[in-house]
Order: C-alpha cells, then sequence, then structure tokens
C-alpha cells in the first residue's frame, strides 16, 4: 500500500526494504540507533534532538513556548523578547520540564492479550487489560530504572514497551523573539512559503552537569538541497488513518464539531482578555497561539472529512481489504463483525461523549487550577491501591512525572485563570444545558460568570505549597479541605469516574478488540506495510525535499532570509508581522540568500514538531515546525502532491545566531564536531 | 408592577400617571409629538434625532458604521479617519441608508384578530393573519404615501398600524475617527466608566435639498446634572420580558448557545481575515465590531439566563398571574392551556429549529450575496402573486426600502465574501452533519472552503447591474442565470420555504394566539401597566440620572473628558486604546472638567443605540450609545440597582466639535436655537 513517501515507522521495524528500493538507501543499525537515541520527546507536547555531547537539543520555540512563558514574569518577557545564555551559568533551569529519550523497545502484544480471556465482559477486559500492562511497566521500571510505558498499536493491533531515559532538570540555552520565530502568526500558520526562525536550544542536566549525550546529531552547515532524501524523527501525535469509516463519520459530525466549538470559545476568550492590558497580552500570549493553532488544524481536518472523496476512500479501504481477504480464502467474519461493533459504539458515544469530555476530559475547567485540584483528590483516592489497580496516570511508573508538574511553581495568574473558568463553565452550561443535573451541580446556584469568580476567589492551589500539603495529607486532608477548587473537584469526581468507566468500557475495550481484529486482517493481507497509527512516540518518516504546484503556481523548495524582510516590507511592519529590534539592526549585514525553510514531503503531524530533520549521514539539516495547508488532512490521508512538512533549514540557524544574535559559544558548540 | 422606572412605552399609551406620581411630572401633547416626529429610525438598525430645522439628525458612531463604512474604500477610510463636510455641497450621500420618521399609530387589533376565525387551522389562521395585516399596510400606503407597517405588540396581544415618513436621500454630515467614537472597543463595550465621542451627524434630504424638519430637538449647553429625570424617546429592538418560563428555557438552552457559536465562527473568522493585510483589515472592521458587540451582548443574555434567580422570578409570576386572575374570579383556562402550548412549541421547534436559522435565517450562507441572490429568486417567484398573498418582505409597502438595499452600489470584497462563506458553510455541517440531505445539498460535492471559492468565483451579484437586469428579467431570467449564488439560492429555496412554512404555523402562530390570551388575562389583572416587548418601534423611557455601587465600589453617574486621558496614558495607547492624532494635539486645549459619558435608569435596549436623550423640556441632553454589564439581562428582567443605559453627555459633543474638529458651521447649526 505503502508506495509513496507514506508511513510514520516504528523505529524496531524501520521501512528498510522500502527504502532501498525507492532510494537505493540502506539503513544501518548505527544509523537507527543514533535516530533512536539522540531524538527526544519534551513533555510540552513536542519534539527535539541532542545536537552536541553535552546534553544540548534543538527544537521549535512553540514548543519551547510553554517553558519560557513559565520563566517569564510581569516586567520579564522571555518569551516576547528572547533569551540567550552565553555561559553554562546562566541557563536557565525550567519549572517543570521532562525530556524522555527512548533507549528500548519490546514487542509484549501476546503478554497483554493473553490478559484478556474469552467470555469476559468488556470491563472484565479493560481491568484485566489494564493490570498487565501496569504489571509490565511497573516490572520493567525497578528492573531498568527507565520511564516506562506500554504503548498501543493500531488501535488495539499491538502492545510494545517503550523505555525512556527521563532528564527534568532541563534549562533554557536560546529561544528567538516570538516576532521572528513565528513571524505570520495565525495568518502564515499551516501556510507556505514561510519565514520563521522556530527554534529553542535547551540543555540537559545530570546531578548538576551537563548531560553526557554521546548519541547527537552533527549540525550541518551546508543543509539539504532540493532532491535530497531526508529523515525525520519525532512523537507524531495523533493520526486516525487506521480508523475506520464509521469512526471517521462520528468525528465529522460530533467530535470536531465540538472540538472546534469549543476551542474556538477559548480562544474568543483569551483574545479578549489580551486586550485588557499590555501584562494580560504578556499572560495569556503563548496559550493564545497554542489553542489558535490547534484551531486552525483541527478546521483543516474537519474541512478534510467533509471532503467527499475523503470519506468514500476510507470506505473503499475496508471494502478493499474484505475483498483481498476473501481472495486469499482468508476468514472475514471477526474483521465485518469488527466494523459493525465500530459503528455501534459510536452510536453509543454519541449519547455521553460531550459529557465525557465536560467532565471527565476536563473541558469545562479549562484552567490547571482545576486539574491540581482533581490530582489531589485523586491521588488521595488511589494512592492507598495498589500501582495496577489504579488510574493509569497514577501508577507508580507515572508518579515522577506527575508530581514534576502538580508541584510546579509555575506561575498562575487568578484574573486569567477566571477568565478561562468563566468561559469553560459557560461552555458546559450551552452544551448540556442549563436544568442538567452536571451542570447544576458544577455551578452550584450561580451563573458560569458568578461560580468562576467564586471558585478563583476560593482557592490556594496557586501556591505549590498548598497542594503539596494537601498530597501529603491524603484523604483525611482532603476531606477537611474547604478549597473551592478541591471542593468542586471532589464533588464532580464520582460523576466524572463514571463516565470514564463508561468510556472505557463501552467505547474504549471494544474498539481495541475490533481495531485488533482488523489489524489481524491487515496484516494477514498486506504485510507488515502499514505502519500504526501516531501514539506520541518516536517514529521514523522519509521523504524527498521538494516543491510543489498550487493554484497554478510553482511553489519553490524553500524561502530565503531576503524573502523574509521582503514581505515585512510589504505588510507594513503591523501584528503577526513585525520584526525584532535586532533583526531590522542587522537585516544588512544577513545574506538574503540564506535558505530560512524548506519543505520536504516526509510524513509528519502536530508533535513532530521540534523534530530533528536528518540526511543520509545522520546529520541535522533542518528542525522541523509545521506542514502546509494540504497537509493538514494527514491525520486521515497522505498525499505527497501537495501536502509537505515545513522545516527550518540550518544554515539559517547559523546565521542568524552569528549575525543577529552573535552568540558565539553555542555557534561553537554546533560547529565543532 | 411597573414601580420602577422599568418600560419601554408606547407612544399612544405614555405613562402619565407614573411620571406624575413618581416625578411630578406632567407629559404634555406638545412633548409627545415632538418626541415623537423628531424621533428617526435607521434601517441599518438603530436609532436617532432630527437637531436642527433643516433636516439634521444625530445618531451614534456605531450607528452609522455600516454607512460609513460603504462610503470608504482602499485608501479612503472614512471609518477610520472621520470625515467632517464644512459644507452642505461636501455632504456625501449614503448608498443605501433609510431613514424613518413615525407620523401616527392605529390600533388596528380588532382588524387583525377578526380575520382569524374560530376552528382554522394554525396554517389557515397564519394566511388569514397576514393577509389582513398586508391589506391594512396596502390600503394605507396607497391613502397616506406613507410607509405603512402593522405591528404585532404583547407577541400577539394588540396590533397596531405605524405610518412613517420615510427620507432615502441621508448625507453623512460628521462622523469622528473610530478610536474615539470607541475608545476601549471591545473591552469596554457594555462596560461603565466609559470614554466614547460614539456620535455621528446625517442629513435627510427632500428632492435635493435639505429637508424641512421643523420638529427636532435643542441641544442642551449644559447638559444633565446627576439626579435629573431624563428620557430616552428611540427604537429597541427586542426583549423577552413577557416571553413565558419555557419559552426562556429554549432560549437559555437552544437559542442563544446555538447563537454564540454561530458568532465566535464568525468574529473568529472576521479577525484572521484582518490579520492577513492593512486592507482586509479595512473591510472586515465594521462587521467585526458589530459582530463583537452581538457576541458580548448574547454573552450577558445567557449569562442571565444561567442565573437561576432570573428563571425563577419568570416562573413565579406566571404563577403570580394566575394567582391573581383566580383572587378576583377571572376565568385562567384560557392562559393555563397557553402556557401549556408555549412549553409544547418549544418541544416542536427544537426539533428544526437550527435548520430554519440556517437555511431560511440564511445563517448557512453568511455573505449579501447569498441574500441578493435569495431576494432575486424570491422576487421572480413572488412578485405576479397579489401583494397580500407574498412573503412579507416582499409586498407592496416594502418594496421601494428593499430595493434601496437590494440594489445599493455599497461594494463588496470577494475575498471578505469567500471567508465569511467557508465559514458560514463549516458551520452549517457543523451542526446539521456532514450527511445531512441539506449539507449535502448546498455543499454538492466539495468541502465548505473548496464550495465556497467556487461560489464567489461564480457569481457575478457584486455588480448591481446584474441583480437590476435579473430582477427585471424575472422568472425566466432566473431560469436561465448560470449565476453559482442565483442557482444555489433556487436550489434551497423550496426546502428555505418549507422550514419557514413550518415555523409560520408550527411556532409563530400558536405563540401569538397563546400570548393573546396571557395577554388579555395580564389587561384584565393589572392593566395596561406592562408595556410590550420591544419591536424595534418607538418608545419612550424614562429614568434618573445616577450612578452606581459596584464590587464596593461608587461609580460616580459620568466620566470627563480629562479621564478619558488618563485610561489613555495608563494602557499605552495600544489599541484598543488608540486615541487619534487630533486628539492627541488638541488635548491641551480641551477642559478636562467636560462631562463626556453619562448614566441613567432609563429603560434600553440594542436598537436604542442613537436614542436621543431628553430632559424635562424636551432639549437633547445626551446621545444614548451603550449599556453597563449588569443591563445586559434586561432583556429579561429590568432592575434600577447597578444596570444603567449610558449615553454621551451633550456638551462633550459641542467641546469636541469646537476644540478638537473646529466643526464651526455644524456648531452653529446646533447652538443657533
Amino acid at each position: 500500500m505503502a508506495v509513496s513517501d507514506e508511513g510514520m515507522w516504528l523505529l524496531n521495524d524501520p521501512p528498510r526494504t522500502l527504502l532501498k528500493e525507492k532510494y537505493g538507501y540502506e539503513l544501518t543499525e548505527e544509523w537507527l540507533q543514533r535516530a533512536m537515541k539522540a531524538s527526544v520527546r519534551l513533555n510540552s507536547g513536542g519534539s527535539g534532538g541532542f545536537v552536541s555531547p553535552e546534553g544540548l537539543l534543538v527544537t521549535n520555540h512553540h514548543v519551547a513556548a510553554d517553558a519560557v512563558q513559565k520563566l517569564s514574569k510581569p516586567g520579564v518577557d522571555l518569551y516576547h523578547n528572547g533569551f540567550y545564555a552565553a555561559r553554562r551559568e546562566e541557563e536557565l533551569k525550567c519549572l517543570d520540564l521532562e525530556v524522555n529519550v527512548l533507549q528500548e523497545i519490546v514487542d509484549v502484544t501476546a503478554e497483554v492479550n493473553a490478559a484478556v480471556k474469552e467470555g469476559m465482559t468488556p470491563a472484565q477486559a479493560a481491568a484485566a487489560r489494564r493490570a498487565v500492562m501496569s504489571r509490565i511497566e511497573k516490572e520493567s521500571l525497578d528492573r531498568t530504572g527507565l520511564r516506562s510505558d506500554v504503548v498501543t498499536l493500531y488501535n488495539g493491533g499491538a502492545y510494545h514497551l517503550y523505555r525512556y531515559k527521563k532528564y527534568t532538570d532541563v534549562r533554557l540555552v536560546f529561544s528567538p523573539e516570538k516576532a521572528i520565530a513565528g513571524f505570520g502568526g495565525d495568518v502564515d500558520n499551516f501556510e507556505f512559503p514561510r519565514y520563521c526562525l522556530d527554534v529553542a536550544f535547551f540543555r540537559v542536566y545530570e546531578d548538576g552537569k551537563p548531560a553526557k549525550t554521546p548519541h547527537f546529531f552533527r549540525w550541518s552547515a551546508t543543509g539539504p538541497q532540493e532532491g535530497d532524501l531526508v529523515f525525520v524523527t519525532g512523537h507524531p501525535g495523533t493520526t486516525q488513518r487506521l480508523e475506520t469509516w464509521a469512526r471517521l463519520r462520528h468525528r465529522r459530525d460530533l467530535t470536531l464539531p465540538y472540538s472546534l466549538s469549543r476551542l474556538r470559545a477559548l480562544e474568543a476568550a483569551l483574545l479578549q482578555y489580551s486586550e485588557e492590558h499590555p501584562e494580560k497580552r504578556r499572560q495569556a500570549v503563548a496559550d493564545l497561539h497554542g489553542v489558535a493553532n490547534a484551531r486552525k488544524a483541527f478546521t483543516g481536518q474537519l474541512q478534510g472529512l467533509l471532503t467527499p472523496a475523503i470519506l468514500e476512500q476510507k470506505r473503499q479501504q475496508e471494502e478493499e481489504l474484505l475483498a483481498a481477504a476473501r481472495q486469499r480464502g482468508l476468514p472475514t467474519a471477526d474483521a465485518e463483525r469488527a466494523l459493525e461493533t465500530i459503528a455501534r459504539v459510536q452510536e453509543q458515544l454519541r449519547t455521553f461523549e460531550k459529557e465525557y469530555a465536560l467532565i471527565e476530559g476536563g473541558h469545562a475547567f479549562a484552567s490547571p487550577l482545576f486539574l491540581i485540584a482533581r490530582h489531589c483528590v485523586r491521588l488521595a483516592e488511589e494512592l492507598p491501591k495498589p500501582s495496577s489497580e489504579r488510574l493509569r496516570e497514577y501508577r507508580d511508573s507515572n508518579l515522577d512525572s506527575l508530581k514534576l508538574s502538580l508541584f510546579s511553581p509555575a506561575p498562575l495568574y487568578p484574573e486569567l485563570e477566571q477568565a478561562r473558568l468563566r468561559t469553560s463553565l459557560l461552555f458546559l452550561a450551552e452544551n448540556l444545558g442549563g436544568d442538567h443535573e452536571i451542570v447544576r451541580k458544577v455551578l452550584a446556584g450561580k451563573n458560569p460568570a458568578d461560580r468562576a469568580a467564586e471558585l478563583i476567589a476560593g482557592t490556594r492551589l496557586f501556591d505549590p505549597q498548598e497542594r503539596r500539603k494537601l498530597v501529603e495529607g491524603g484523604q483525611a486532608a482532603i476531606e477537611a479541605s474547604q478549597d473551592s477548587m478541591i471542593q468542586l473537584a471532589r464533588s464532580i469526581d464520582p460523576i466524572a469516574r463514571q463516565l470514564r468507566q463508561r468510556y472505557e468500557t463501552e467505547v474504549e475495550e471494544p474498539e481495541r478488540q475490533a481495531y485488533a481484529a482488523l489489524a489481524a486482517l491487515r496484516f494477514a493481507v498486506y504485510g507488515r506495510s502499514i505502519p500504526p497509527d501516531a501514539t506520541f512516540t518516536l517514529r521514523l518518516a522519509f521523504g524527498t525535499v521538494r516543491g510543489y504546484q498550487a493554484e497554478g503556481q510553482n511553489i519553490p523548495w524553500h524561502t530565503t532570509i531576503g524573502q523574509l524582510f521582503t514581505r515585512y516590507d510589504s505588510l507594513g511592519g503591523r501584528e503577526p508581522f513585525t520584526l525584532p529590534p535586532r533583526w531590522l539592526e542587522h537585516r544588512r549585514r544577513l545574506d538574503p540568500e540564506t535558505p530560512l525553510n524548506f519543505v520536504s514531503t516526509a510524513d509528519t503531524i502536530g508533535g513532530n514538531s521540534g523534530s530533528p530533520v536528518l540526511n543520509r549521514a545522520g546529520e541535522l539539516v533542518g528542525v522541523n515546525f509545521d506542514r502546509n495547508r494540504y497537509g493538514l488532512v494527514r491525520n486521515f490521508v497522505y498525499t505527497d502532491v501537495q501536502a509537505r512538512h515545513i522545516a527550518v533549514h540550518s544554515r539559517a540557524v547559523l546565521e542568524a545566531l552569528r549575525k543577529v544574535y552573535a552568540a558565539e559559544s553555542l555557534l561553537q558548540e554546533l560547529t565543532q564536531h
């Protein structure tokens, strides 16, 4: 099937044959080992790669945004103004950033599936599966000391154990100004041609010293040329290419409209808040960009699913699979039943999906304060249980990472949290109606605005010490707490757990079993030629550096620094087309011919942000940061006709570090190997 | 009931007794006649008042925005930069602005109700009612030459014929810069303290000369003082104070969430479009402010309906009415049945309200081009019928006004219309789902983005001559038309008409009959002490100029020009807190003590924008332009505890015209009488 450059391939099942046949390229074990151990995942939701043996890593500015924003405060706006540590001592320790580096993958499919016995109810099956996965993770953690996650692949077709080295002392080395990192803002987002220096550098530390990272990518001083074969290693978040036609229709008609509606409400609230005062703008700006990015991505997905040809292609693929199986004399009854099951599950899901997303998903409470309160409440209830019986996020193997974020001293601003909460409580009422039992319980006799004000005024969870006290105090502390947010989290927890239970037994488990049946038939018919959907785990993609045609025009494979300034000049320097003072000042020194951004056909999706783009030799030639509008349907289908991922060219980074930022020590570290 | 300053009173049923008892004020016939004939309504959706005998009228800048925007073009941005005609010859003729001035009200309730006979089906009753209303209007138009509208009051409790003098030659005299007219933008909208010069002046012409307007309001050079009794004459749009509990719950749980979701989508689209280029911003800016204003108003309404006390009060009022009636021995069976009917109607309405709003309401096609196409298509079908059998908007009495707008040369921008259409087509699919028959018909095998591009590329309706040709060509021209928008309007017209028919017979007519029964009982119990809900017809409100307390602070009754500059200084001159260069230049000349905006308890709502605020002597002391956040629930309940309407102080206008704009001729015209 994958005759194109399609595929976010597993590192333990790479497309050797494909690469050999199509590109004459021999994937070596050494190349793969470096790709695995030099690629990193950030808990803020993106990818990156080591670029020196001393723990230096590159990612995107927009992936770093969360950490950079948390290091900012009134009067010190690192997000807007950028940051550079010329010396190690000046590197800024992030408040709650975690970096994971994959060390090993073990296939545990048989063990996981063996736990589910014939005749179990979905609830029993889900529990059994949860228990075995938890046991595998716990054993691995105890034995190796590595973060250990069992990952569900093929929506339930396979289970692999991923072992990661984990860094929690991560320091900011370099971050450019937002204006150049995200030049063009929401207007240019998911568009090409493009002109962004969307990079940032961190360094991981161990025991207070820069970590040794012998696996790293050499920084290419020349970067790629048109026609080059390139690779992207990173952590694509989620795709839905193997989902059934029925599931995708459900996404089109329910999930995505709901999500868009939610994001629009939140984006509007953040925009309105930002307008009130420059300091409020500073507080909300990184969030706002994140929400706007999601809104644009989801809009593209929905446009894709509303393109009749795309859904029709999905329906045909299902028919083709069955037809191909029959032709080979393979039994198709299980797969047919699976398709029916998945269709039936969607009917079930539509009856409570919004409630599930609003309450257990937390969309009704769009403030970190609520999530903090929920963690406190649930930790008190979960920790006394054996690890394997806890909710997934409270298993022993997850506790360290959870506490890193729960006790983070990252600043929270009462007015901002109130604005977010007011909006999401209103959104709750809009979706369920004012008389809905949950709405009445949550609003407690007030309207959403008054209730949000009351909740923010009545909580002390802004202070990490309060959170620590509550967690250390266990169930007794929770029960005695007068904190408004704790009380809210407690009061709805029974409903939230019930919704989660329903989701797991009525949706997740039946779907897992059904997708396992489909995967089995697909393997039987097509072999392993189709990689699993993305799961925010390390994948390898490959493609060709190549322009494309759009609206009758040839779009070249790259842009230049000179073109950046041309666009700046033509748009009058108004937001989102401003440039930092430093860039205007040093404009004449920069070589206008320097390639700035480029595109390739490699298969990426959200989560791949910050991914190293590598050449045949395994050198870093670019940093992936986006895809173009034609790539927005990649959740569902891959094509290489117009869809491209977009990367910062490795030369542009060197040029900027040298001539705009005079970042000599960073430059030296990047180029000395 | 109305013991407070509540009430948007009918001019033919003014609150004489109330005013006498509460304020010792004697409402004279002369005062009332002037109030009626000097108050004006603008077809762009606001109010105003004549302020000279030579046709000069004042309204809000935001009411004038539509006309001002249509007079702007690339490079000539009157909306942003303001406009002043020092001489009559320089006054700019508006492209499609119509001004109505009420001349007479006739009660035709008996005649309208007599047309509906016992035993008629709702469809028959609706048709009979439509026919008699149309006949009354036609006869009035033929006899008087005045625009004649039968207005439904008390949601069906009474019918009055309103006769208006109509002006279609309306010219722009003065409009300040957007930055001072709407200082504080969306942030300060519906807030007080406030600092806006939200005024504009037009002049109506007849036969190419300034119209004689002997009824006008003298401009007060002193303005109001705290504690003064003031009056507001204007055209409040809609209120829902007499709607039943069941109807309001439906609004809370369905209508308002739907509307908010729609407005957020549209606002986001306009914002994103505006960011792309300064010229695009110019094109979209007035629209954007209108949408943001509606979004904020609807949000306030929904917060209000989600305040349990407010709905509870409504429920109690229904019980109280019935109890009071029983106590007086009045029969309550009709009213009780009416309450049940209205509750049942809501159940019915929820099954097709979105389809009705999207298709017949046009929300799926948020471009004037679609409305133009629909008018062309429907005119061809409706005009051959007798006037009384046509859809309401195509009756003879409405045709002139319709054609003024249909053939308007106001500019439309393809890219803007495409952005709007793309958004609303997506919104259609989000609401009804991709497989819905209507969605498939509208999208015609494309996704919303591609379909919008195709529709815009395929229409010539940007050109008013094309519209004229189609209308003159009648049914044959429509059937032969290859215009994409005409074909779209044609293809969905059967469905649209069917939805309208359902709405009229399943919702409108049963509600009219039910509300008539409720109104009858209310009259019997409480007399005429409760004015009808607002209907965008002329009303009289009154109140006291008075500050209030909010969040523990005393909010004074007015702001000053000095405070405007203080706020400007403290917010760094960033949008929406910028000031026009002229204001900064003349800052020192302005008297900082000049009152700028003030509040009173008078009862207003959207549509009252631009309303004259009058003193006892009938002089104009202010121009109403907004209400504060506490007034956002006025759709449902009136209180005078914190809710206030907000007006520009008459002195501020004189001060600005003199010292900032040097508008001598306008000043002289305002002050010479």
